[in-house]
């Protein structure tokens, strides 16, 4: 089973992603914990690229295929393995970021949606939406270090577009995207993910 | 006027893309001599992924994808701003390099002509494949530096497929696409080029 968490900087996803894959592994069952982008070798070289240096080094599209390279690249040497395997997967973050974040950035989602159905073709079988108000993800202090910056650097309305966006990817795919309400401690949002597996 | 230069490795088309963007030049038009992959700032950002470290690193896909990133970056950011501009831009290398060399990679065609139609959208008004036997070529000793390492890796087998996936995308776009034999000295090819401009 492949599952990914999403939502906006500073919700808590990558310390549920973690807290979930404890618990399948406390379980017993393999589990490939992943970031996007990133996660393999090649990924984490592409990251570099589109992490680092000047924001606007890159345009839409440009950036729009760096991260479809990476995630292709994670995909094919980590997590079809994993799958294939029998494992589970738990990633920090899928296809869904790049849905709402080229949106926001004024690039093009049906580019986005053909270049997924082209060279990537696997959709995550159960994604958590992880929600909060942008005001509350910074006054609880989740938004530190990168994500703190980013905040800084795109603003609360670049985060309130986010989250309207994520709301509108649940309503596209109701069957795969579950949103939980994020404004708890990680232990009681970990609990309400956990209640939501199949 | 958007020129592009293609054929096998050690063929002489980095010298040819050389001498016709001088030539031009010496009739007073302002010209961008660029390459592939790389050209803009970005763009050899992405191309030292691709020529560094082991050659299996990237997957076809992967490489494919990395391959269109770098081609878009040096679109956007040089090839479109100095065609707007009138200059006339002499590329060593396009996509034609990405379908041939893709095919022979076991790279999927449909899936390169989908990505160049989504992402790129743009062909050189007129290819020179400057025509060569790869024995040939390597007799010539044009096949030197990095180029002799790829003989070598790759074999002459290989160069010969490259050379008739060349011949055969002649076939498929016989409006923009010109066979110039190459098995002369630098200035007689560059001669051939030049009778051949409209």
């Amino acid at each position: 089973m492949f599952i990914s968490f999403e939502g906006i900087d500073g919700c808590g996803k990558s310390t549920q992603a973690r807290l979930l894959a404890r618990h399948l592994e406390a379980q017993g069952r393999p589990v490939l914990l992943t970031r996007e982008p990133g996660g393999s070798e090649g990924a984490e070289a592409v990251r570099a690229l589109l992490v680092e240096g000047d924001p606007g080094r890159w345009s839409p599209v440009t950036e729009l295929l760096l991260y479809m390279a990476a995630r292709r690249d994670n995909l094919e040497r980590r997590i079809a393995p994993a799958l294939a395997r029998g494992d589970w997967v738990v990633s920090d973050r899928w296809t869904d970021s790049t849905r709402v974040y080229q949106a926001t950035r004024g690039g093009d989602r049906v580019m986005v949606d053909a270049l997924q159905d082209l060279v990537i073709a696997r959709e995550p079988d159960l994604t958590f939406v992880i929600d909060m108000e942008p005001e509350r993800a910074l006054a609880r202090g989740l938004a530190r270090g990168h994500e703190e910056d980013r905040f800084e650097q795109l603003g609360l309305d670049f985060q309130h577009t986010v989250r309207a966006g994520y709301a509108a990817l649940a309503r596209d795919y109701p069957d795969r995207i579950r949103v939980v309400d994020g404004d708890a401690d990680a232990d009681t949002v970990a609990a309400r993910v956990r209640a939501l597996l199949p």
